[in-house]
């Protein structure tokens, strides 16, 4: 027997996103300005983002009403699939029960537009004319550019010179979508000009790109800035996932044991996993909540919950998050989604508050897994999603060495059409298991900043 | 307002393809044997079909069950969503209303599915161990390997070599599905060795992709030939789409005055029209009907209806299609699944039989269309499904010199997240509308084999 498909009607798609702030047994530690050290209010936000988001941003409001507009483009592709992979758990001989969620039916193949959409929406109620972005591998560039044409804004995506170079065809893409697409650093702002004074050659950073894409969303009143992760509204809008997901679990009549997803900046991860712990929070049925983080770029598992700059030019508010330290350059591999030294603050708070456990696989053990999901499930995950795999095959292993036959959940935030170079190099043999350097990850650490108590 | 999407329930998954060879006026001419130039019976192809696929190739049922394990597979992508283009149809300002079913949603991101997972099936259902087939740019090689996947099947595939060395990502999809992909001319056949013999650096062709395919199925019992269109069974199996979509269309309380689709083999085309010309046939509503092909490669508006061979080798039986002679070789343009020298004979039959209209459109056109429909409805076409999209838009554009607010449906038949290199020349301006050598079609005409009466 192939997948069991749980599909939800139209008119079941949810009306709300989940604002798990509202459930926080203990706030979030407030945002810095990274000047003055001191906690920042909405109004120092308003030159890169539009009100209505940064109230969102603050809100503890449980649940927030999905505009119309979003609701209409979200019915493109939502409400998304979610399938028991009846083949993946006889592949394994596991007792469990295995479910995933399937976010790759997006136009853009991704979770992405979820947020993108709305972001879009919001900027465009509020005038806005233009959004800027930063984008490495592309997936989030190709969903805000995907998201801006839908609402006729221009979108200015400023990519990683060395993902620009290397993968022409992402940015195709975000063409097609009518986006402009510079490479980073570029000369259209002061700090990417410095960098290039510097180093004509500069291969760019995830961290360059967004000091320039900040630099210009400040610069102009008809000029936003939108970010694909680590804020609250961002991981809130992707709460779609998992609420959608607990209907569909009621729909297959079982409950999950555990939830797994990826985590990069963390917003695929929250979006299936917030709602869970939301019920939990407020006393409901608790499920074992997992986060999956390349061992390569480990900020769960390894890296210190402190404050810290979401850039490497240390331009950005500080946040308490777990980080490697923003100096720290990943190693090279290929889920360029879960490239970031940091994590979403929600994320780490509610690491640090036990509702959260984590583990770090390579990059081979994750191709493995894509390999033999692809293989008998049918669908071939992103090097990201096959992370969420790996994590999901090891629960599943777990099962059958204790012989227990639990519901395991886990999201397969998008498909690898886009990213079959990494599976050739996977096939070819040339896939190598970068770790990162432990004395430059100690001297990351080292260099954090101080914050004043 | 977006797209509307109109989906249907699993339980209105249609239940029997629709064979068209019921309701033909006058049935298909003969296929002779290449070298009798004699009619061939179901036991000529027996060393390269299973039994029951060539029982459907000579069927007149109407009606022809699919399988429950088919259905169980079709089920993890379809019933496939039918939109309503209204972005699409604002953006033109025409009174037309525009539809498309949309294909892409499949795991390998085509229609191509709908005949693999089937062919697949019977392969695995009559005891065969191993599948061959022929693949250029890699959608239907894709295809197979992946529906070989799910059967536990061996898949080994022939691809042009000059694809095979231009898009690896192709044969690294093909790969994650288990299967064995070779450049083609081989060292494994007795032909590919002759070809590769006389020309070592031979770029390859389809037609000898396809000699060795069918010579390895040939010799060994456990192994058969599978092909991804043109065949009768091949397009059979597509009609799911058509009848999908005519449920879908009363949903949306409208019929279509017109029917578009794109031509390469004519697999989806058939696939959204049969059913259609069915309804007609039989004395029901009647649609027009419009065939779509490159201007590159124009079998359906230049080529002659004449008996020929499906391979440039001659060694596969002949067929009475359109068809520009198999020694024509069409230039080099992005839309790979359309360059064959022939037509489907069922396709082509039902075009003399005044059923079908066809037109036929540049590259460069029809990359514009796809530009427009990526930036009004969301969705990137693949390089072929943009003749069927503008197509559709002449349709449309028609309708709006003429004030009618018809009624347009087409097949978006893939979407193409493995076609950006096209589209990123598109945006270069380094796309050229080659077209082909007219004495070079002239002498491939006549060249086209002769047939007694």
């Amino acid at each position: 027997m192939t997948a069991t498909k749980y599909l939800l009607e139209e008119s079941q798609m949810p009306r709300s996103w989940y604002n798990i702030q509202a459930d926080l047994p203990v706030p979030l530690p407030a945002v810095l300005h990274p000047g003055t050290m001191k906690a920042i209010g909405p109004d120092d936000l308003a030159p890169l983002f539009p009100m209505d988001l940064i109230a969102q941003e603050v809100s503890t409001s449980r649940e927030i009403e999905i505009p119309e507009p979003v609701r209409d483009i979200y019915r493109l592709w939502r409400p998304a699939p979610l399938y028991r992979a009846h083949r993946l758990e006889k592949a394994l001989g596991t007792p469990a029960k295995i479910f995933y969620k399937y976010e790759g039916v997006s136009p853009a193949g991704s979770h992405k537009p979820n947020t993108a959409v709305a972001q879009a929406f919001y900027n465009a109620q509020a005038g806005v004319k233009r959004l800027t972005t930063e984008t490495g591998a592309g997936q989030w560039g190709t969903s805000l550019a995907f998201a801006g044409s839908l609402f006729g804004l221009e979108v200015l995506i400023f990519q990683v010179r060395v993902s620009y170079d290397q993968k022409p065809y992402r940015r195709a893409v975000m063409e097609t979508y009518g986006a402009r697409c510079l490479p980073s650093p570029s000369n259209e702002t002061v700090y990417g000009r410095s960098v290039l004074a510097e180093k004509p050659e500069h291969p760019g950073s995830l961290g360059i790109a967004i000091s320039e894409a900040v630099e210009l969303a400040a610069q102009r009143d008809d000029t936003k800035y939108a970010l694909g992760s680590v804020l609250n509204h961002v991981l809130m809008h992707q709460t779609i996932i998992g609420l959608e997901a607990m209907q569909q679990m009621e729909m297959a009549d079982a409950w999950p044991d555990v939830v797994v997803g990826c985590t990069g900046g963390g917003s695929n991860f929250a979006g299936i996993a917030f709602p869970f712990i939301g019920q939990a929070l407020r006393g409901g049925q608790r499920s074992r909540i997992v986060a999956v983080e390349p061992a390569a770029c480990p900020s769960l598992t390894r890296g210190r919950y402190s404050y810290d700059f979401g850039d490497t030019g240390r331009m950005t508010p500080l946040v308490k998050m777990h980080t490697l330290g923003s100096s720290f350059t990943p190693p090279p591999f290929h889920a360029g989604g879960l490239r970031y030294h940091g994590m979403a603050p929600l994320v780490s708070h509610l690491k640090e508050l036990g509702q959260i456990e984590a583990s770090a696989y390579t990059q081979s053990e994750c191709f493995e897994a894509g390999v033999l999901f692809s293989r008998t499930e049918g669908i071939v995950p992103a090097p990201e999603a096959n992370h969420a795999v790996k994590g999901a095959i090891e629960e599943a292993m777990r099962c059958k060495r204790e012989g227990k036959s639990e519901t395991i959940l886990f999201n397969l935030c998008g498909h690898g059409h886009f990213d079959m170079a990494a599976y050739q190099r996977y096939f070819a043999g040339d896939l190598k298991d970068e770790r990162y350097d432990e004395s430059e990850l100690a001297m990351a650490l080292a260099g954090l900043p101080t914050v004043p108590a």
